[in-house]
C-alpha cells in the first residue's frame, strides 16, 4: 500500500485518560489504536461483530506493541494512522501510528496482530473471503502474503 | 440490618485510576462500588452471571449516585462498605460508602439501584426466590418492603 | 435558558466501554458527561485547567447522578446535551442528557455538581468573575441564583 | 535472578474490565502489569512518586508489549509475575507474566521498558543509586549490564 492509502482517525485526549503526570496513561494508547482499527473496518465496509453472529468466528488479538516516543497531554487533538502491514492466511497485522498535526515524528507507534479464530474452539481459521475481497478492492493488497 | 451486617471489601488506588489532580477520577468510584457489590453477592453466595445463563434474567442498574466528600489519592488503601438498604419486589437498593481506616467520615457515599429484569424484553421481574432466601438467611432482611 | 441554548457533543460507543451484556458499562456514562461538560467550557471559551495554574483554584465534583433509562450498545452514535441548570455562588449544577438521534426519550440523564475550590485548603470559593461574565454573555444566566 | 526471586501479585477480573466477548479487554493487561510492577517497587521498598517530588526525575515508559495466549474471563483470579529482566544504565526492563493457578502456561506475557528521565527536559538520566542498592540487596542484580 502506498502512503496515500493509510486511513486516519481523529481523537482528542479525555480527562479520564490522563494520569498524575498530566499525560495519557500508557494503556490507553492500545484503546486509541483499537478504535481507529474499528473505524478502518467501517470504511471497507466490514462489520466483524456481525460476522461473529453469523459464523461463530471473530478476531482475537494475539500481540500488541506500543513504542512511546513523546507524551500526549490532556485535551490535545491527535490522529491514529492505521497501516495494514500484512495480510496472512489467518491474521492481519496492523502498524498504527499516533500523530499530532504539524509534527514530523509520531508520538507513538505500535503493532497489533489479529487472528481470525473459531470462537468455540479458539482455533485460527482462514480470513473470510469477503473481507479479502473488500481489502483488495480498497487497497489492492488482499492476496495473502 | 444492624451495623454489624455491613460487608466491606478492600482496595488500593491504582495509578490508572488517578487523574491530573493526583486524585481518583470521579467515574471510578462507581466501579469500586460495583466491585464491592459483586463481592457482597459472593458472600451469600449468589452468582447472578450464572442466573443470567439459566433464566435469561439479570440485574440492570437504573440509578447511581456518588456524593464526593474528600478526594482519594494514588496508592491509598480503602474499603467499600456495602449496605443493602432496601429489598423491593423487583429491585435492590445499595448504599455504598468509601472508607479509609482511621477516619470517622467516609470519603464518598452513594446509591446504586439494581432492577431484576428479563433481558429479552427489558421488563422488570420479581427478585429470584433463592436470592431472597439467601439474603434472609444472611441478614434477616429478605422480605420485600 | 431556553431549549435552544443547550450545548450538545457527539460520541460513538467504543468497544472498550462495552461490557459482557454488550452495553456500555454504567460508570462510563459519567465520563461521557464529563467530556461534554469540558466541551461546553470550550465554547465559552473558558479553560479551567489554565485557571488552576494561575490561581490555585479548580473545580471539584461533589455530586454525580445517573438515571439509566435504556442501554447504549457498542458502536452506537449518541450525543450528550449539557444543560447548566444552576449557577450558585461557588458551584455549577449541570443536568446532562444522553440522547440518540430520532428518539424522544433520553437513554440516560443525570446531574453533576461542581464546586469551585481552593486546591490547597479544599475550601469553596466564589466562581471566577470572568467565568460568570462569559456565561452571561453566552446564555444570559450568569447572575448567581 | 533465579525463579525464586520473581515477585507475584494477585488480582481478580473486574466486571468493568470485561468486554462483549466476556473476556478481559486487551488494553487492561497493561494496567495489570503496571499495578504489579508498582507492588514490586513497594517490596524493595522504593517510592518513585516520592523521588519525583524530590529530584524532578521519574520513570517514563518507552515500550510495552503483550503476547496474548489465552483469554481471561470475568471474575477469574490470577497473578502477575514481575520479572526484572534487565537493569540498564538509565532503564529497567520488566518481563511480566499473567498466570492462573494450576496452569502450566501463562495466559499472557509481555515486556515493559521504563526509562529514568528528567521530567523537565525529558532526557534519560542514570538510575538512582539508592534504587540500584535496593535491587542489589534484594536480588543481587543491581550492577548495570
Amino acid at each position: 500500500m502506498g502512503q496515500a492509502d493509510h486511513f486516519r482517525f481523529g481523537f482528542r485526549v479525555r480527562y479520564s485518560e490522563v494520569d498524575y503526570q498530566g499525560i495519557v496513561y500508557f494503556a490507553h494508547f492500545l484503546t486509541y489504536f483499537d478504535v481507529a482499527i474499528h473505524e478502518f473496518f467501517r470504511t471497507l465496509p466490514y462489520d466483524y461483530t456481525d460476522v461473529r453472529k453469523r459464523t461463530g468466528t471473530d478476531f482475537n488479538i494475539v500481540r500488541a506493541v506500543v513504542e512511546y516516543k513523546k507524551p500526549l497531554r490532556f485535551d490535545e487533538p491527535f490522529e491514529v494512522e492505521v497501516r495494514l502491514d500484512r495480510i496472512g492466511r489467518t491474521s492481519l497485522t496492523f502498524r498504527p501510528k499516533l500523530l499530532v498535526a504539524g509534527e514530523a515524528e509520531p508520538r507513538a507507534e505500535g503493532e497489533a496482530v489479529w487472528v481470525h479464530a473459531d470462537q468455540a474452539t479458539n482455533r485460527s481459521v482462514p480470513l473470510p473471503a469477503d473481507l479479502l475481497e473488500l481489502l483488495d478492492r480498497k487497497h489492492g493488497t488482499a492476496s495473502p502474503r
